[in-house]
């Protein structure tokens, strides 16, 4: 990596995203691979420097938008990274956001050239990333663990219909460790969260299974009422 | 307020504390009284510029000892603050931290010429606070009630011995709200986490109650398999 002859920087705040979503029974995020210095050829978080007229949860539309082509994604902010050293052009302070999304398309289209592309990488194949991306990616993985057991997050990962196999799997691939089936859907429908439907999968080789819904109207009522769900 | 003569700053960061204490049935934080421009003699968050030469989480030690004489404060990230117009010298981002402490003493000495006082404020006594730093404590506030309901994070606001009164008070004045005295003894009780102590209240002119401290250890080892405590 050539970094000696780049300009330095005053101080300035970048943003990086970490988007999340679930696909053929793997976790995946998105990554871009870098066209330039710094970390050129390495894979990296989708992210840039705030510009001095936007704010930074605009900013953090904006590149994500030049950099995967997505558009309109709901994201929060996991945490901020501010180490002296942790851009090698000078003082660069990011802020992190983080999203959980359905994969509609697994084709990104990067509208920026410092982008050479960007694709969903499943989170067993990641290599190690360019600046402190990878110390970014733990910290959202770890939110995404503990969200998971006391939010429905995951139905955010999930299509809109969905069977129970493929709740627990999303569970068992997010938490990292195998669940007991009888007990998950006893505790599961035990919340009244899911809608079951008059449908089944199609296409499948196996004997098809129920589908269901989450019933998203139902759980803003509950949580109103300070219930509170837990895996 | 007079800001027009004052230089621009180039784009920067600073960090701002949010420190809470509990004291006589009241929750309190730390403010300070500014003596200069911008928002000269308001009551502010204590807060500063980020050094090149420091980590954030290094600024916001330095910061809070600088503008209040106390040392050694747990602090974590609450979020960061970016709005364009946040402050009326140039761009600054502020990360937000958050801190719980038990109150030893109600004087603090700022070190720093630019407060020129820290002090205590009951939560219900704050008026309009310098820059955002009212939607800062606003959210600090709301992670405070949602963190007390999963986590035992008021034990660190009471003395290490206390009554279940002092802890019940505690939580009816985070929550806003009364908490039936019976549910709340058998609920809070049942998660075995409070030590009985062989020890009563001293000095009350009513009878005196029996004193508690928390099994802090015994909560980390419960956390580690799992556990989850909610209220």
């Amino acid at each position: 990596m050539e970094t000696n002859n780049l300009p330095k920087l005053h101080s300035d705040f970048s943003v990086d995203c970490v988007v999340f979503g679930f696909d053929k029974g793997e976790l995946k995020i998105i990554l871009i691979e870098r066209a330039e210095e710094p970390f050129k050829d390495y894979l990296a978080l989708p992210g840039n420097l705030v510009n001095d007229n936007e704010d930074i949860d605009q900013a953090a539309d904006r590149v994500l938008s030049e950099l995967t082509g997505l558009h309109d994604v709901y994201m929060e902010q996991l945490y901020t990274f501010g180490d002296v050293n942790r851009h090698p052009q000078g003082r660069v302070i990011t802020v992190a956001y983080f999203s959980l999304i359905k994969i509609k398309k697994q084709t990104l289209n990067p509208l920026s050239s410092y982008a050479r592309k960007a694709q969903w990488v499943s989170i067993s194949d990641i290599p190690k990333l360019a600046f402190d991306h990878s110390k970014i990616l733990d910290k959202a993985y770890k939110r995404l663990q503990s969200g998971i057991r006391y939010q429905p997050i995951g139905f955010e990962l999930l299509p809109e219909k969905f069977t129970l196999s493929q709740l627990q799997q999303l569970y068992e691939v997010i938490l990292e460790k195998p669940i007991d089936k009888r007990n998950f859907r006893k505790k599961i429908l035990s919340f009244g969260l899911l809608i079951e439907l008059d449908e089944k999968q199609k296409n499948v080789s196996h004997r098809a299974a129920k589908l269901y819904k989450f019933n998203k109207s139902r759980y803003n009522n509950l949580k109103k009422m300070g219930f509170s769900f837990e895996l």
